[in-house]
């Protein structure tokens, strides 16, 4: 059975609280919900995991290459702009990853435009709220098992 | 019913015909189909569109905007580095907006790095094959659904 | 009698029916007929000319060329910032050009505060709406009659 | 009755006196004159000043504010390129702003290409010789009078 | 009560062991008895808090946000530079943030010329040492109660 | 008895008339005022000035200079972004000199975020309105007294 | 037998009759006349092309690849300094490719020294006016014959 | 006896685990022993310590700070380019610091060739494999026992 | 009999009271002492001018110009870096300009290794403290007598 | 007869011993007797010479200025990208000069593509191998005889 | 037996005669004696030498790469920063190349922290005095012996 | 008695022979000769010394700095843009060093605004012609008899 690590970000843990116009008012537990009746309807298997401490997130990401997790969907918040860290920690992995965001970051701050993994993912999905981490569960699935 | 237009940019026409590891093996009229099954499932409608001629990709996108279309899909190829024209007509649009790419276009030339119009399209979808084409329909289609 | 080419580019043939923030509220007719007034009243000759095709406007430029227009009026919208292919057909001519635009294209995005043409043309006028049009034939006639 | 300030920047007393190659052989009075010719047939007042000390050209800027003057054409020369004290003076004004250049800075050294009051005034008129102080006049008067 | 969060940043619990030409020769202690000493004098309450881990300032400012704190006065150290994460989690809050520093940041290396909270932070006072938290403490009071 | 100079730059003869988003309410002899109260409260001497004359600015700064002045405060509003003369000018004086700003300029315009004088000054206030004024005249009392 | 496609791209049909500083004096005709004299002295056929449309010359290279052109010289004009979707196309063919341009473009102005075509040809000839052609087909012929 | 830290950082646990182009095939603890080996050959103290939180290896920085080791040699891994916070906690430290890479950071990404500890140490060595630390003890104890 | 303009810029009234490491410990009123000395040895009458206003500098140039000075010798100091104003008076000039400076301008700050008169003067002499107003001199008598 | 010089640059004594890839397998030698073959051909004289001493380089090309060579090929290799010597002694030269690489040197690293003769030089032929010798002939070998 | 060669670059012949805060007291003869001691501990051999010419070290790096030395180390000195003539000579060589600095070259002016050879040498090491050149030799003969 | 080294660099054997433009009529031989006439007036001893060899320079340089000259005057023509092996050199030296230019490098091509030297010499002189020679003689001997 196909099994993917979610992984939720640096301040993920405020979605629902924070400013709407950029993430929506859906708590990450709900989105965490969608996320597994998704997963129910595609017959896998998704680990969540969020922290606030990069060096949590770079083991996580450690377990996900030990464990042999099939794929990694990630949604780094703001480490995707300078956390080479979790770069290197994702560009141990040989598995599908997948590299979400909530807002269209190519329309935001100069510094958001630009994120240290896209070059090493397989690919990135951004803009569509949190419709982009039900994308991102369909890209790694279809490129888990392709 | 919701009508979506899926417009194909210059080149595409070759798909299949050049070079694999950018683009697959799988010809236009193979990715097309692959559409028109998925808005067979989704009940939608999508009109599919290619051209090597950015003002006739400019006058399709007008079309889109005074037939009332509810959202575009775009694959805009080279033009996306480049075609300010097809920017401004992208965006007289007030509905969702999906722009997409095979190949993972923060991995290759630093050219390809940059899109004149991701800053105004609702959404980004790169890197997943022929599934960012329906991973594009879906995205729109939850957009337009809002 | 002096003879000029009013040029408008692509995406303009929607004037009065895009973002009225940028462009007014009135059509590309309209514009039309008021600069036939004011040739009117000048005394000159104005022939009007549209294409969301850079070739075909290169080619106009050609005829202007050719058929020895005595001064060149251009609106080229977002070919402005990137069509090399048009400067070089503007830089054929002998006559004067004026280059204009609606809104003040140095207060709006970055990209839109460099324009391809403004080294080789006579001068360049922006910002006042409709009467950019007005104020560009007037200027062109004083370049040609000087 | 429409009131403008026309302002005349610094080194412009010497018009006509200097590299007629960019600034053409007439005097400021005689430009004066033309443009006070043009007022009557507009049927406006428009008041003229020169100087070539910042501080006055601010203070001249503020008189406009305080007195209500309906529009400002200014050639402000050498500080169009540096002078954010004048810019912050115009931009307190809420009338038009006309920013007007005799030669077409746009095709001249680099540090002349960029204006930094470009981003705050209505519009920009530059490469006409002394016709572009009368275009500046009218564009002014179409602009205070919408 | 006004009540105040005074976050002290990475490598600050070494004040007046390191560079005393950068930080002085005072204490983190004895700075926060200063900052108490005019809580008193204002009747304001201050919370001090000091980590070297990013991930617990994040979810500090988190606390402030959740528990209604009146204002944020921040010394992040280095972190300034380059934590977006800490960013983010400053722009969840909507009172005053006053972002200080003992050096004045603008006459060191050039990295640290940068901040990247100061665009979202409500002031920033750099450059005298120790007097740097008082100032920051009144202007935090100042902001909150306006 | 400390003496002070408290500068202020040009177009801020205009406060209060202006831009109240940017500068507030408050006229430049209501803040005079309350540098004044200030002054008295903290038992020193504040000597105040403005001027639009970049030549008097640098003027006042030798008599600061020449008189024995114990600190300079300075909002040089425009200027700080590009009068090296007004920095060559600070740079004499040997004792303290704090730069201030009303408004935040590291979040407006790019232009604003660089200051000619801040690598030079002994420290920098920005943002907090009218109280920046008597962080200000605080920050060059403790310099000073030092 | 060996066969050479020899595309001549925007505003070159008007060679002959501009610039003669940059272009000669010699029409495209004459120019592809001495083409074909070489072309019998090699033993070799060339088909000539020229075109002001974008799309047109896109459509001309899927030809050559399409009929198994045996190389393919260009001279692209202005194209050369912006249109991806000619180097897409390009990028398709597995033949040499020469890129050939009458004038030494690496002296002209600032945006003529980037070819966005020059990394992905066989190599590049320029600044020898009607003899670039001449020289160009050679190059071909034997990078096509090794 | 000359005691040295060596300080191993962020995802250096994976040693021998990941990507053998660039970090060979032996584990840390391997590479701790062959440390060891030459600690007693040249009869000094060295202790190991990996982190992958950056709070944690500040930290350990500090205590090299507190209790006095004659020398820190250091593999950050990513946080070399990035880790401000870091490089102030080595910034405190008065004895000799080696900074070492298994590969040569100047030949892969950009990035990479940056580092933000490097004008602050004492030297760097960088390129060699697993010799890259010995030749690090041994430079770190030259310098200290300089 | 050969007439030269020898200008002073702003601040320089304070020479021989501020840092004497960058300007030595001599006054104005010395320096040009020394200027009259050697205008004596070389029979030619030196005009000197000092002023900290630009508007100032700038009328006195046209001065040289009006009334037909020889040359122009200038320190313009801290105006060197910014003041385009300065530089088209001087452009107006057909005879020589040299630009002295006491301090080597390409050993200090960034800025001020940076002219904007440098272009259009006929040379510049900077480093030799005192003497370098004498090898202006000399410089300027050269240069008006070839 | 027309004599050109044929230079052959830095480290071209180890052709056909170095990087097959980049340099092809052939001798200097064998080079220069394909060189000679094509000067019987055309019936020209050819000197060919190599040096790896930038100073014995700059002289020869005294050398055919001082003995009127009707034209200079020159494959300078690596000094390309930085000689100023050799560009200033090529620009004595006023008859043709034309500068080839055998590889592409815009499809290799950065430093490869900025030519410091490009600007001066006829033209300029790189990427076919050995060929570019014979096209350089060729080439100026036309420009001589035009 | 393994035999490398030691290489000095331009200006080394004065090592121990020149700034001893950046350069040491040594001489360059007793840096190749303590060279040639550690060979002999080392069991290999080494040839050193030292030119100012830039042909010459090109020179002597084809014999090493001619004569089949095992390894090179070079401390180039201040071609290290633009010798792209050197670099070529360097890529022709297959054995371990190691770049060494005596000084910290990374913590000096901007234009030595780029060295034209690093991206192509086995490794780099700097700043560690006299014994970079040892632990240069250690470092060759650990990569040669691998 | 005052002994100066009068340092000509590559190419300055054409002088008289080249571009007049930019460098005259007159010979090195003349040059040298109104210097030794200089010399006799100022009772100096002036060495003077060509070479189109960088090393060669070096090694006068460094004879210079052996043989204690009190001086050196130096025109490095195109070196001055590069040769940071020269600038090492240069640094070697304690006593006054002139750099000098007949043309003003400030006003020609980029490159030759930058001088790799001018930072680390007494001073810098450019724009007179022959007289920058005589200019920077007395320079030298004014800096060497301080």
């Amino acid at each position: 059975m196909t099994k993917l690590f979610m992984l939720h970000g640096v301040n993920h843990n405020l979605f629902g609280k924070r400013d709407p116009k950029q993430y929506g008012m859906t708590t990450l537990d709900e989105i965490n919900e969608n996320i597994q009746e998704l997963a129910n309807e595609l017959s896998i298997e998704v680990e969540t995991f969020q922290t606030n401490h990069e060096g949590e997130m770079v083991e996580k990401i450690h377990e996900a290459f030990l464990t042999g997790a099939d794929g990694v969907v990630l949604n780094a918040g703001a480490w995707t702009h300078y956390s080479y860290a979790i770069r290197d920690a994702l560009d141990v992995l040989t598995v599908p990853i997948v590299e979400i965001h909530m807002s269209n970051i190519h329309s935001r701050e100069e510094f958001r435009k630009k994120s240290v993994f896209s070059d090493i993912v397989t690919g990135q999905i951004s803009g569509f709220g949190e419709e982009s981490y039900l994308l991102g569960i369909r890209a790694a699935v279809a490129a888990a098992q392709k």
